[in-house]
């Protein structure tokens, strides 16, 4: 496989949520798809999803025009990958499941077949055991929604083959995405650890009274979102040194830092944790809708991506 | 004092890069501003600053004629004070000086003035232990800089009245910030507590090799961050979980959280870490000056903060 392939042809595999957003992306980006999913509903789901996803692709810039004119359904398995250049698996992450999937997608395949799954919690080591050939196998983990949020995290499991990784960064930078190749496997990869860390302590805030659940969101939404929008964190505490750069800023900081670690909170997600942030949730939330509430949020977040794409 | 009160004449204690980013939004809405320091280069450095922050300021659609206008010098502390109806203190975080400082801030305002602190490290409960009246102290930190992320924290001390809480918002929300009032003390506050949990992951991941220094940033301004600017951690997670909301995401994937935590990394900032934190941050964006860095950051923040002001 080399880099300078160009993919036309992509199965999506497993259409719930993530699969459907996936299939609305490739679609936009100009791709032939085939949609394979034993549900029943498979056509009527997916149709009503792209409807649903239509107008935030126009808002992202890309064509919406005639869509639904390069989609094509096909329960069988075998007979929607047969012809495919990429495969993206979205699933159950259940592993015996995932197992079975990918040794019948390796069989049903041409050898140059990429075979990416969506999966955020099986490693590729483990859902390839049945493989005869897992050197063409990754993980192409999205940040939900795929169709929205630019991240996928590539991640090869042991036997991923080096070029591998690199028509799958290619693949997904042809649909517009920002690929990014983990050195290695780990549980919950980077961006869901790195969420996770910071949720444990927002549990611990919150649980602990130090601030209302409502006011903490906001104090992300108007200092870290926001910061963390337009600069990483090393980016982040690096300008914060000054023209001393991230040297200067250990060098000052670090100590503080060291001693805020040990002070953050190890809550567990014990029954009272969980009713005091359901509670919590229902009076900060829950006088509007989740439709009313997603829709505030995915135009924020429209506009902020669309802002973010003007400014580079 | 009562949250109808308005504020007109604000005192700037401490000119360094706080306190002049505070001047400069201060002037920005209007405010008449005093400046205090005793540095030698005072008005230089001040002026300087307001005019490096004035195309931020017009950015961010606010006026920014003359604002010199408003704006005086006054090195000798008592001075300064006597007229302001609040005083944004921003001075070095050493509690002998700030105590003294507070105490000769207590005996030289009206009773009726505002005493605000910019610190980020010390309980206002330990810097008002010299003065008289620490009732109308509280701490109102901001996330840097203050004149473009909306955040200020505002912390009660154990003598903070309620009244003062309503009146530091109330003065926040009058200069465009988003003021959020902390319910008690604690060591690094709640945005800076935040931020450090996921530093810390961060230093982890990228210390043990799972992913380079510069890809962990691109991963968080593609994913975490442009997520989090849009709805913080709770709301996310309550969209997350469809219209069952928090309580079926935490029922489903609370364990698995769970799971995550007791994984996270505890990386200590010995000199091995910060050698190798220095030099992939060399190696990410040492080919780019700091002035080139930030000039590229701050294009992207203010893109992003426009976005959300429009949206809004």
């Amino acid at each position: 496989m080399s880099t300078s392939k160009t993919f036309s042809r992509v199965a999506v595999v497993g259409a719930g949520t993530i699969g459907a957003s996936w299939a609305a992306l490739f679609l936009a980006h100009g791709l032939h798809v085939t949609v394979s999913d034993p549900r029943h509903d498979l056509e009527e789901y997916v149709t009503a999803q792209l409807a649903a996803f239509t107008p935030t692709l126009a808002a992202l810039g890309l064509p919406t025009d005639d869509l639904t004119a390069r989609l094509v359904f096909e329960p069988e398995l075998e007979k929607a990958v047969a012809d495919a250049d990429v495969v993206q698996e979205s699933g159950p992450d259940d592993l015996n499941l995932k197992q079975e999937l990918f040794a019948r997608l390796g069989a049903a395949t041409r050898p140059g077949t990429l075979l990416l799954s969506s999966t955020s919690g099986i490693r590729a080591t483990d859902f390839t055991a049945r493989m005869a050939d897992p050197g063409r196998v990754a993980v192409g983990h999205p940040f939900n929604p795929p169709h929205l949020i630019p991240l996928v995290e590539i991640v090869p499991g042991e036997q991923t083959e080096a070029g591998t990784l690199a028509d799958a960064a290619a693949f997904y930078r042809q649909v517009g995405k920002q690929p990014l190749i983990l050195r290695r496997e780990i549980p919950g990869f980077v961006a869901n650890r790195l969420q996770s860390a910071l949720f444990r302590e927002a549990v611990h805030l919150v649980t602990t009274g130090v601030v209302g659940l409502e006011d903490l969101d906001t104090i992300v939404t108007s200092s870290i979102g926001p910061r963390w929008a337009a600069g990483g964190p090393f980016l982040t505490f690096n300008l914060g040194g000054g023209p001393g750069g991230l040297e200067h800023f250990l060098k000052h900081l670090g100590s503080g830092m060291e001693m805020l670690w040990q002070l953050l909170g190890k809550p567990s997600l014990d029954e009272a944790t969980v009713a005091t942030l359901n509670a919590q949730v229902r009076e900060a939330y829950g006088d509007r809708t989740h439709g009313q509430l997603s829709a505030a949020r995915d135009r924020d977040q429209l506009a902020l991506m669309a802002a973010l794409r003007n400014a580079d």
